[in-house]
Parts: C-alpha cells; structure tokens; sequence
C-alpha cells in the first residue's frame, strides 16, 4: 500500500475508535448530570427535539429535558441521595448513526443503605452532528419482568449473532 | 523518523485500541444477550470449544453455552425480571491472546426493588480469531469471603505492581 | 493536506484516545486491587504523594495508600465477601492533566445476598508521568442526600453546558 492509502485506513479506522469513545462519554455523563440536579447538562445531551421515553412519561425537546431534574419523583430521590448508575452499553455505529443498548439503575439512599429502586433496560439511537454526537431517542423500560424491556435488549445481539464459530 | 516509520507505529498503536475496545464490547454483549433469552448470540461470543465456570456448573462448548439460557435458575430469573451487569474490566493484550478481569452482578426483580444475588469476581481468557475476539474461558465465583475468587480478582494486578512510583 | 501533516494530526488524536483508554483502566484496577488486598497495586495507582480523601479520612502518600486494604473496615468486609464496583466515569484531558467523574459502590455479602453499603461520588484527577498516568487526587463523597456529593457529580457536566443544541 502507499502512505496515501494506508494514512486513509488510519483515519477511518481513528474515526470510528473516537465516535465510539465519545458516545460512551455521552452516556456516563447522564447519570451526574441528573443526580447534581444540572438540568442544563442533562437536556445538552440531547438533540434540540431529543426524546426520553422512560415508560410512565415522554419528554420530548429540550424544554422538557431541562425539567426531567424538576419532577418530584427526582428531587425527592436526591433529597435522599440517589446515583443513576450506567452499564457498560454495547455501541453500533453506521457511518453519522449510532445505536447503544445497556442497563440503567437508580441507587437510593436508605438507613445507611442504597436501595436498587429501578434497574432498566435501555436503547439510546443518536446522531452525528455539528456539536458532536447527540441523544435522538432514549428508551427505557424496567426490567421486571415485562417483555418489552427484553426486546430492548434483544437489539445489542440482532447484528452479532454468527452461524458458526471460530 | 520516516513517514513509513511513523504510520507502521500508528498502525500499531490503533491495532491495540481497537482491540481494547472490541474486548470490551465482547463482555458489554453478554447481559444482554442472556437477559433477552438469545442463547444463540452469548454462545457466539465464545469460540466454538470455549467454556464458562461459574463454580456450581461449567459449560463446555457452543451447544451447552447456548442452553445457559434455558437452565431452570435462569428462566426464573428472567420470568422475575433481571439484568447481569459487568463492571468496568481491566484488559491485558498480548498478541493474539487476551485476559480481562472485573465484576460480573446479577440484580433480581422484588416487589418494586431489584435484589442483588450474585456478585462475582470474572476472569476472562480471549483471542483473536478470523471472526475477530472470542472468549476461551471464562471463570466465575462469587465474592462471598472465599480465597478463589479473590484470587481471581488478583490477576488484574500481578502485572501492575511497581516498585516506585513517579 | 501533505501526508506529515495528516500523519502529525493522526498522531495528536491517537494519543488523546491513548490516554482515555488507559486512564479508565487505572480506575477499574482499583476495585480489583483493594478487593484482593493487594495493597501494593492499590497504591501503585497513585504518584508518589498521591492523595486519597473519602470523607471519614484522608490517605496521603503511598505508605498510607497501601495501608488501606489493612483497615478493620476493610478486612472486614473481604472476610465477608465485597465488591469495590465503579461506574463509567467521565474523562476530560488538558495534555498532561485529566479528570475523571463517576459512581463507586461497595457490595458486601450477606446470607445469600450482596448488601450496597456505599454509593459514592468520586472526583479524580490525575497526571502523566514517566511510568504513566497516575491519580494525583481521588474525592470520595457518599451520595447521602449532602451537597457536597453532588458538588463533585456536577464536575462532570460544568464543561459540557451548551446554550443551544444541534
């Protein structure tokens, strides 16, 4: 290969490391986002008419993101001390699209103790954008048992799964 | 240096990255793929002699590594609801062949909480394959005061220790 | 662009991504060391005069670092079986300095179930030396319903505000 040929292969293949770096990032800095009541960055996470369907409401835009720290449902949970803890999601990236699926749970403070209040399934589409990646669309769905929590999930594996093996 | 020299260098340094981070998808894959019942895409994360030993039950082979899914604890667990939650591993690359060490939870559905009922240190041995990584073994055991699985979690360190410091 | 300019630019990017990597995987050997009371890779995390405050008490320098895995606290909590779990942090570079914001929880094994005990925020930060990346300074604050916690949870978002979106 020439040096033209092979510095090209190395920028795309630097690209994709980076989309995939900075898409994780996006996702870690939901939880102390909300948890420090930064409602701003919270909403910032998103695009201007992103969407976070978490089961019993929608929000949609980013008006409505801002205030997703202003439900009373969350202030009663930092009042008491909660963490938004985020697994490691699995990530697919074609081309300025992406897709991430992963576990969401929410921690509360109790007597000493945190109580696992809510641990979720997520599927997180986003956008490549002038401002770097963007949340499109959140959804997530309690893991209790349900199976539409399960089929967010489902979707981590639909591209991964080979006939045969190495 | 040579511009050759230079790009051979990055070419390198990528390779690595690259490899960090699809080991680390790998692990992400697993959660969701058994908490959604797909037995087929968590045994393909594994080579087709590969083996999981969780202590009480060791699984050899594609064929025993699909039915994981479908084993009586596991179908209880999932009819309750539940999500098998990784933590961040550390990851040591050499060559072809690969480890990562780190925690595994396993979170059960209650009456409105999520109950904690496993929680376990992982060694995961790799390698790269022409289907890119796949797990060779993994070893699991719980961290309830037994030797072994701090054992387990030791690996993460024995090739960390320095005498000094900077 | 002429090749040593888009070699020199591939090499800039590679580096920073380099140090995101490896600075998560210098949070994720901590639980790990603490956890198989391997005292020495525990402080070895750290420089030299490392610094680690957790509320209750403040670890300064490597002696004390090493010495935490020997606290009655802690050898309490191996002997009953304990998880040291971080959550995804977020990661901000400035060259030779860099941050890092997220979760760390503390399971403790009881009677068939794993208890969290601490639910934390954590501040790191951290600088290049010649043997790597090494922490400099990690806060530990229980997120207890205190402001303070959250104060270090709104670390991670105060670079991230933007005032209008994509």
């Amino acid at each position: 290969m020439t040096d033209p040929t092979r510095i090209a292969s190395l920028e795309r293949r630097l690209q994709i490391l980076e989309d995939k770096i900075e898409i994780g990032q996006i996702l870690a800095r939901f939880g102390p986002a909300v948890d420090s009541l930064s409602g701003d960055a919270a909403a910032a996470l998103w695009t201007k008419d992103g969407v976070y369907d978490f089961g019993s409401a929608t929000l949609e835009g980013q008006s409505q993101l801002k205030g997703l720290v202003q439900l009373t449902t969350h202030t009663e949970y930092v009042d008491k001390g909660c963490a938004h803890v985020l697994g490691p999601p699995v990530i697919e990236i074609d081309r300025d699209r992406a897709s991430a699926t992963g576990y969401s749970q929410v921690f509360i403070h109790d007597d000493g103790q945190w109580r696992n209040v809510r641990t979720s399934a997520n599927h997180w589409t986003l956008k490549r954008t002038a401002k770097g990646w963007k949340v499109v669309t959140r959804q997530n769905r309690l893991l209790d048992g349900t199976q539409n929590a399960r089929d967010l999930l489902a979707r981590a594996s639909q591209d991964n799964v080979q006939g045969d093996n190495a």
